[in-house]
C-alpha cells in the first residue's frame, strides 16, 4: 500500500480526489490537510464520504506529509511552488492539480497569474501528465504538473491530427462550455445557483489562463507556433467539459476517423465513438472517459467533438491516472467508474 | 406620478422592484440607493434593465429620499430600522420588505434575529402588508411590514379555513419548498450552483424566523394561539415556493372548495383552482399570483397546495400591490405580468 | 382593435403567443384552433393564463379564421402550406411561424423538409421576418415568415458586419447553444428531464434544417454566396439562444463597435453591448432583446456573442413585431417586456 | 460466477442495474432482453456504458433466461407476472423491481394497478426486499419483490420506531421529493425538460401506487392498521428522493436518536446522521445509502428526513443487495460506490 498525502482537500478536485481514492486498492489515504478546517472530521464537510473513510484534517506542513510517498496539490494556484521543492528534496512525489508547473516559461506564467513564481528552476523538472502524450515521463517523473480541465479536452480532440501533421495549423477554434463546479467551491456570486442557473454565457473572451496551455502544448505537438481562439463557456450544471473543435485537413480525402481510432487505440480512457456521433457529457459524468467524435465535411472542414468529466478526467481521475503511472501501476487501477446515467 | 426610491437595489428583491416599476404606469422611480454601489450605473450590474431605466446607485441618505412619496426598503435585517422612523416623520410613507416590522413582540423579533429592535415603539404603528387580509389598514398606513415569502404562502392557503373556523388548531404542517433566490444575492457556498444545483435537502428544521411570523398571524386568525410544524426545503431552482399545508376539519362534510372560491372571490391574485389540480411553480412565475388546491379526504383530512413566485407575490410583487393601496392606486395597477410558462 | 387568429395554439410558440397577445393593448384574441383539443378550455391546458383569457381551442378551419384580420401558424412544418393561400385570397394577412415560407427555393425547402411544397407559388410572396433588415417589406406584406430562432441569433450577430463588407466570407462559423424549449412540446425521449438535463451535447452536426436558412439570409446580405459551418447544441435549460459567432476582418483597424452600434440605432430591440461584454441568455428572458457584443482582436479575428430568447425574439415576440408592422402599429407595441432576471 | 439475466433492459432502471453489475465481482451478466431493441448493442443505446459491456439486447423468452442462476425484472407493471411461475419452476431465482409483487392482496393490487394480476397464487411466495427488515427471509426466497421507492424511503424512516411502538399510529404523514427518473424513460409531455425542469409540484395527491404498498408495511410493522397520508411531489432534477416524515411520540422522552442508532447498527447501507443534520439527496447520489435525521420537538413532534437515490436504493440498487442475500454473498458486495459530490 502505497501512503498518500492530499494538500487542500475542501474544494472540489480535493473530494473528487477522495472519493476516488476511497476505493483505490493500493493507495492508503495518509493525511489530508486544510488551513482552515485543522482538526474537524473530513466527513463533516462532506457527508457524502461517511463511512467511506476516517480522517481529519490536519495543518499543511512539510512534516505532516514527510511519510507519503506521493502527495497531491489541490490547492489554488499559488500554493504548491512554495511547497513542492521540499517535499521532492525529501525524496515524496508530487502530482500538482494547480497551474502551478503546466507553463515552461515563468514569465509567461506570471503574466497570466499575477504572481512571481517561486520556483522557476523547477518548472523543466515538472512532466505535463497528460498520459496519452507523455505516458512513459510520467512514469519516471518526481513532479507531474497536472494539466487543466479545458485544455485536457482540447488536447485530446487534437493529438491525433496534430502528430500526423493532418490540419491547418493557423485558425484553429476551441469553443468551450464547462459545468460550473470548474470555477472551485469558494463563494463569488457569480457561481450562485440564482445567477449561473438557468442562464448560459461566454467569459473571459478577450485572455483565459488556460489559452496559454493550450498554445503550448498545441504548438508542441505541431512542432510549430499555434495560436489557437480558445472561448469558454458557463454551462448551468455542475460536472461536465464539451469541446467543439473546428480545424481545416491539409487533405481532405485523409481518413480522420481510422487515424484517430488508431493512435488511441492503446489508451484506456480515450473513446473515440462511431462516426456522426455526438457524445453528451453525461456519458463520462463521474469517470475519467474522453469521448471524441470526428465530423468531416467534403470540403476539408473538421468539427471534432470532446467530452469530459471535468473533475474526473480534467483534474483528479487524471491525477491518480498519473499517480498510477509514477507508482508503477496500471494507469487505469481504481478508476474503473463506470458513468453515472441518467 | 408618484415618486418612488428604493433603498439597497442590489438584492433580488430589489432588482424584482425595478423590473416591476419600470412599466408600472402611476410611478416614477425617483432614487436607488447602495453603499457600495453609489455612483455605479444600475443597468451595468443588471444588463437586463439596459434601455429599461437610466438611474445611479446613490448614497443611502434620508435626503436623497425626501423627495419620495413612498420608499421601499429591500435591505438586509435591522436596516429599515435605523431609518424608517425618520422618513415617516418626514412625511414619507414605507414599505419594508425585510423583517423589522413584521413581529408585534420586539422581545420575540430579538431573540430570532440576534440584536436589539431600534425602534420597538414603532412597530404597532406597522400594518402587517397581506392585502388579501388587510386590504383597508394598509390603505390607511403610513408603514407597511411586507410578509415573509413562506409566511405568504402559508396564510393565504389557510385564511379561508382559519377565519371559516373550520380546522383543528392543533397539528397543522407546513412543509415548504422554495427556489434559491429567496437565499438571496450575498455570496455564500451554500447556495452555489454546485452545491445547491441537483440537490434537494430540508433546513431550518429545529427553527426558522419564518416560523414566528407565521405563527403569530395565524394566532391572529385563528383568535386561540397556534403552534404549527414549518419545515422548510431547498428546491434546485431559482424561483418558487410551493407550500404543501396538512389540516385536519372540524366537520368533515364542509365544502372546502366553495369556502375558499368565497373567501377569494373578490382578490385579484389568489387563484383557487379546480379540485383535484395541482399547482406547479411554474404557472405563477413572474407574476404576483397565488395559486390553491384544496384536497379534501373523505376523513377530514386536508391537503393544501399553494404555490407563489417568492420574488413576486412573495416579496417585491405584494410590496409594489400594498404601495398600490397605499397610493389609493387599484391593487393590480402594474401587476399584470403574465406568468412566463414554459 | 384588431382581430387575431392562432391556427396550432398547443404548442410553445403557440402558447408564447398566448401570453403575449394577453396584453397587447390593440388587438383582440379572436380564434386559437387545435385539432385534438377542440372545445377545451385553453386555461384548461395552460393554467399559467388563468384569468388572463377566456377561450376554447376551436377546429381549424378556414371558416373559424375568416373574421381574423390577421392570423398567426404556430404549427409543424407543413400545415401552413396547406391553409395560407385560401386565407390570403380572403384578404386575411399570414404570419406564419413554422418553417413553410421561410427558404426562396422549393427544391431546398423539400430536400430539408422532406415534403413536397404544397404552394411554392407562394414563396416568392412571402417576405423573410427580420425587422431589422425587412421593416418596410414586412410593412407591405400579405404573408410573412417568421425566421427561425438559430438564424436569427446569427444573423443578427452578422448583419452590420456583411451589409458593410467588413469581413471574409468564407471561414464563417456559428457555434450556438439553445435552451431545449426550441425542440418543441411534443413528447420525445430526448428531451425528457432526465435526458436533457444535466447534460451537454451537439446535434444536428452533419445537417440542419436552420443551415440552409442561414446560408440563404447571409448570402443575400453578403450578395455573394456564402457557406458558413453551422454547430447547434442543445443546453440543460428551457430558454435562450446563445450563438458564438467566428469571423474575419478584412481590415483590422476598422471600428466594429461603432459599426454595429451604428447599424442598429433606430433598432428597438437590438442591444449592442459596451466592448468587453459577455451577455447571458437570462438577461433577455422572457423579452424581445437581442443583445451582442463584439470582441475583436489584434490580428483581425472577431468573436461576436449574441442572445436572444428563443420563444420570444426567435419565434413569438418576433411574429407579434412582425404582426405590429404589418397592422401599422409601431413595431415594439406590446412588446416591452422587462427580462425576468433572477 | 453467477449468471444473471435481466428483462427489460432499456429502462432506467435497467441500465442502472447494468451500471452496477458491471463491476460486481461474483456475476456475469448473461442476458439482457428487450423486445423493442432486439439484436442491438446495449452500447449503442447506452454510450455510458462502452467498453464496460460487450452484450446485445435478445427476445424476452424463457428460453434465452434458462441458463442463468437470477432474472432481474426491470419490466413495466405487468409483466414479470406473467413469466416468473415458469422461471420459478426452473429453478431461476428472481427480483422483480416492478410492482407485480409487493401486495399481499391481489384484489387491492387489481385496484391500483388496473389489471387481474395473471399468478395471484404467488404472491404468498413472495418476499418483500427490503432487507433492514427481512434479510433472513430474502436470504432464502426464491421470488424477492423489491419495494417501491418512495416506500423505500418512508419505512426506512420509521422502521426503529414503529418496531419498538414509540409512536401513535394516526396521523403519520409522508411528505416525498422525488427526481424525475422516478417516471421512467417513457416519452411523455409532463416529464419533458421544459415541463418538469425549472418547477415544482405535487401529483397523485387522491391516491398514488405506492400509497397501500406504504400502509401494507407499516402496518405490518406496527402491527395495527395504518393509514398514512401520503403526497408525491416531482422534484426538477434526475435522482434522488427526499422523504420528510412527520410523526407523535408516545412518551416526549424517549432517545429517539439511540433507537435509531441501535436499530440499524449492523445494516451496511443505512446511516442514522448526527442530531440537527439535514441529508442532502446529493450525498447519497450513484449510491446505495439511505441518510436519516431524526429531530425530537419537545412537545414530542418528530419529524424525520430520510434521503436516497431513487434508482439505487430506491430500486437497483436494493434488487442487487437483494440478489446478494439470495446468492449467499455479504450483502454489500459489488455495491460500494461511493456517492458523487458535487
Amino acid at each position: 500500500m502505497y501512503r498518500i498525502g492530499i494538500v487542500g482537500g475542501t474544494g472540489y478536485t480535493g473530494v473528487e480526489l477522495l472519493r476516488i481514492l476511497a476505493t483505490h486498492p493500493d493507495v492508503q489515504l495518509q493525511a489530508i490537510t486544510s488551513r482552515s478546517e485543522q482538526g474537524q472530521q473530513v466527513t463533516a464537510m462532506f457527508p457524502s464520504l461517511r463511512h467511506c473513510m476516517d480522517l481529519c484534517f490536519t495543518e499543511p506542513t512539510i512534516d505532516s506529509l514527510r511519510a507519503c510517498d506521493l502527495v497531491f496539490f489541490a490547492t489554488p494556484n499559488g500554493v504548491a511552488m512554495t511547497m513542492v521543492p521540499e517535499l521532492l528534496q525529501a525524496g515524496i512525489k508530487v502530482v500538482d492539480l494547480s497551474a502551478d508547473f503546466r507553463l515552461r516559461d515563468a514569465a509567461e506564467w506570471s503574466r497570466w497569474y499575477g504572481m512571481t513564481h517561486a520556483c522557476p528552476e523547477w518548472l523543466s523538472e515538472a512532466v505535463y501528465g497528460l498520459p496519452e502524450m507523455n505516458a512513459d515521463q510520467i512514469a519516471s517523473a518526481r513532479l507531474v504538473a497536472n494539466p487543466g480541465c479545458y485544455p485536457t479536452s482540447v488536447q485530446l480532440a487534437l493529438l491525433p491530427l496534430l502528430q500526423n501533421q493532418l490540419i491547418e495549423l493557423n485558425g484553429m477554434i476551441a469553443d468551450c462550455k464547462s459545468g460550473v463546479s470548474g470555477a472551485g467551491r469558494q463563494a463569488h456570486m457569480g457561481s450562485l445557483l440564482a445567477e449561473a442557473g438557468d442562464s448560459f454565457k461566454a467569459y473571459g473572451v478577450s485572455g483565459h489562463r488556460h489559452s496559454p496551455e493550450i498554445n503550448q502544448q498545441l504548438s508542441l505537438y505541431a512542432g510549430a507556433p499555434i495560436r489557437a481562439t480558445f472561448v469558454p463557456h458557463l454551462l448551468p450544471m455542475i460536472r461536465g467539459i464539451h469541446a467543439t473543435v473546428y480545424v481545416q485537413l491539409k487533405d481532405r480525402n485523409v481518413d480522420v476517423q481510422s487515424c484517430a481510432e488508431s493512435f488511441y487505440a492503446n489508451h484506456p480512457f480515450v473513446d473515440v465513438m462511431p462516426k456522426g456521433s455526438t457524445p453528451e457529457t453525461r456519458s463520462v459524468r463521474g469517470s475519467n472517459w474522453c469521448r471524441l467524435a470526428y465530423h468531416v465535411f467534403d470540403d476539408g472542414r473538421v468539427v471534432i467533438l470532446s467530452v469530459i468529466d471535468n473533475l474526473v478526467k480534467g483534474a483528479s481521475g487524471q491525477a491518480v491516472q498519473n499517480m498510477n503511472l509514477m507508482l508503477g501501476l496500471p494507469q487505469d487501477r481504481g478508476l474503473g467508474h463506470v458513468p453515472l446515467m441518467p
